[in-house]
């Protein structure tokens, strides 16, 4: 008997499968209501658009489609990657783009060719899962930073930065971040900004949900500010067009983008080339903000169905919540819970609603959490009010 | 000015951008003929067939398509790689499988899952520049070992197991290999797992090319031969129905492949959809063996043309090459040349032919190389037969 522990690197040793992911398998029952996952609504995905381009595509140009791709994308899909980006001011001169499969890829391969073990990435904490163990499989070490209604703290950011200054990366949501829904003010940016100089630090920022605002204000992205190429900007078309076709980008400095292809070509080549060219095509025949629009309003109207139910049914003053202003997620806090949250997600599977306990998101996942994600995109308004209602009878209970 | 060499990781310090990918962007003049790259033959691409497909999945599914997956793979496109996989008696009990972004994934994340620094893996002497670069990029150390006309040596790699007995890796392309075009006779394969179970080596079994012998009798993998769980077998779709699609496999131990697939959550989340939904309706509607047999039937026409026209050509008795039974790469050595092979490269491009250099392909890819190879299965025969003879008066001038 081959015994694989002998052969594992270090790197995937302590790894585990996430526990979001255990919990999507026992999700399979249909009659459980996800208020779990981050998927966005299926309901105005553009089936029949894209099922005609699609079937044009490879009727008229079966070679491009099926044939062997460039690295760094097909040309008309950076052109568009290009202009999602540019329409947040976030492609500047010297800048160059590589479409990634999803904008995942963009965040460990920019991990890949900067973090040597051992090295420090400063990340939000809570923060999204995906990233941290991409980054945890270059055996880093995260420093996490506190944050508030307004994302991370500038001031908890300035202590891990005297406390770590060798360290060389942040990664950074700062737009309805995943998990807790907070935007950073423009001011915390330009702080942002200013500190990371300061230390000389690079700043991953991940954009994926911030075309999906339903109220208030756009704030520039950091990017947007960033005069020396110290920001790589990760955008996605997951959450306005579509994640099953995993297309996402990455746009930054040309001499960094540089080493990051090549980590990309020894990884998957290049990107599937139909759906470049399917998105291509859509962003030609059709106006994607309309249909960013349709997502925006749409977003907006489940978030006030969840918050209203929340108001309704939580155990009145034993809880908080965030308010998103976009995105698809909120986040709850039980001030003083020293109870286990697993507790609390077993007794809602019990009774068929799903949310995934804060742990999952934590720069130390073995700490107790009184805190718990929320998703509101991807069920129909009467699931989001009748799964937060069974959610409120199991806090009510716990509480 | 920020300078990104400050900021770079070890492993990615030494990379630079493969040099068949330079020779890519100056072969991107039309009037070139390529004999350089691993570009399946594209005229027979069965665009009208995927062309209904693929209209067809995102007019009915347009939710199964457009959304999430999971990261192991859509289950009916792992059914139809557990069935290619069984085709050749490569999928055992206890096995799992992974979808792949096309299998340099599979290569990539085993890799990665398996490689600490300065751990040693063996491999052919010389190899597909894709999988050694993603070797590289974990800091490994790399062992060639020599090969002749039947592939991998055993007496060469007893020697380099003894000298290395810690390896824990040996990647190999037993059939149709990249770049040499040969095949490991059964013998050498039953020698290969005795020596690999002799020193507890775990193998990485790449067969990108098996299902296009046009010659002679397939040889069982080496993975139908292994009764340990010692093999991890990569497949493609690539080479037998479209590269563009990237999609492949691997096949192995599942307490193995637990630990890559998260590996796979944190890079891509999962392969697309729709190309995976794609595939399985292929495999459902028409014979892919069929398909098969016809890219097998050209490419066995299509080596021939270029044997054929090598042995009018080539200056005679200067150069010795291999005669492959499949795939799509020829080998050829000029012996006792001492000149720089780049000088030929060189004057093939000005030719308007295009060949890659053995010293691509190399363990120490600084050593000078009297190789180069060549590909049969992009271009037309009448392209074959000019770009050879292009390439005979060049080396008529030059030895």
């Amino acid at each position: 008997m081959i015994d694989y522990n002998d052969f594992f690197a270090d790197r995937v040793k302590p790894m585990k499968g996430s526990a979001i992911r255990e919990m999507f398998k026992r999700m399979a029952d249909p009659e459980i209501i996800s208020l779990a996952g981050g998927n966005p609504a299926s309901e105005l995905f553009p089936g029949d658009e894209l099922s005609k381009i699609a079937g044009k595509i490879l009727m008229t140009s079966p070679t491009l489609a099926l044939q062997y791709g460039t690295t760094d994308g097909y040309p008309k899909m950076k052109d568009c990657a290009r202009a999602r980006a540019e329409k947040v001011n976030s492609y500047r001169d010297g800048d160059a783009i590589i479409i990634m499969t999803g904008a995942n890829q963009g965040i460990d391969l920019t991990a890949k060719c900067i973090l040597n073990k051992g090295d420090k990435i400063i990340v939000e904490s809570p923060s999204f899962i995906g990233s941290l163990n991409a980054f945890r499989t270059y055996e880093c070490q995260l420093v996490g930073v506190d944050m508030d209604n307004d994302g991370m703290r500038m001031d908890k950011l300035e202590e891990a930065l005297k406390a770590n200054p060798d360290a060389k990366l942040l990664y950074t949501i700062p737009t309805f971040q995943n998990p807790t829904g907070t935007t950073m003010p423009l001011e915390r940016r330009k702080r942002l900004l200013e500190l990371c100089k300061e230390y000389n630090v690079l700043i991953i920022e991940d954009n994926p949900y911030g075309d999906l605002r339903f109220s208030g204000e756009d704030v520039p992205t950091i990017k947007s500010l960033d005069t020396e190429g110290r920001v790589i900007y990760c955008g996605s078309f997951s959450k306005i067009l579509s994640p099953g076709m995993r297309l996402g980008y990455i746009v930054g400095p040309a001499a960094l983008l540089e080493k990051i292809e090549i980590l990309k070509q020894v990884n998957d080549v290049h990107t599937p080339m139909l759906t470049q060219l399917m998105c291509v095509e859509f962003m030609k025949k059709y106006n994607i903000d309309d249909y960013i629009e349709k997502n925006r309003a749409l977003y907006g109207k489940k978030c006030k169905a969840m918050l209203d139910t929340m108001e309704e049914c939580f155990p009145k003053g034993k809880l908080e919540w965030t308010v998103p202003e976009g995105g698809i997620f909120l986040w709850c806090t039980i001030p003083g819970f020293e109870g286990d949250m697993n507790d609390i997600v077993n007794k809602c599977l019990e009774k068929k609603v799903a949310i995934v306990p804060g742990s999952n998101f934590a720069i130390d996942q073995s700490l107790p959490s009184n805190q718990f994600r929320l998703n509101y995109s991807s069920v129909p308004i009467e699931k989001i009010v009748e799964g937060v209602k069974r959610l409120g009878e199991v806090l009510t209970e716990v509480l």
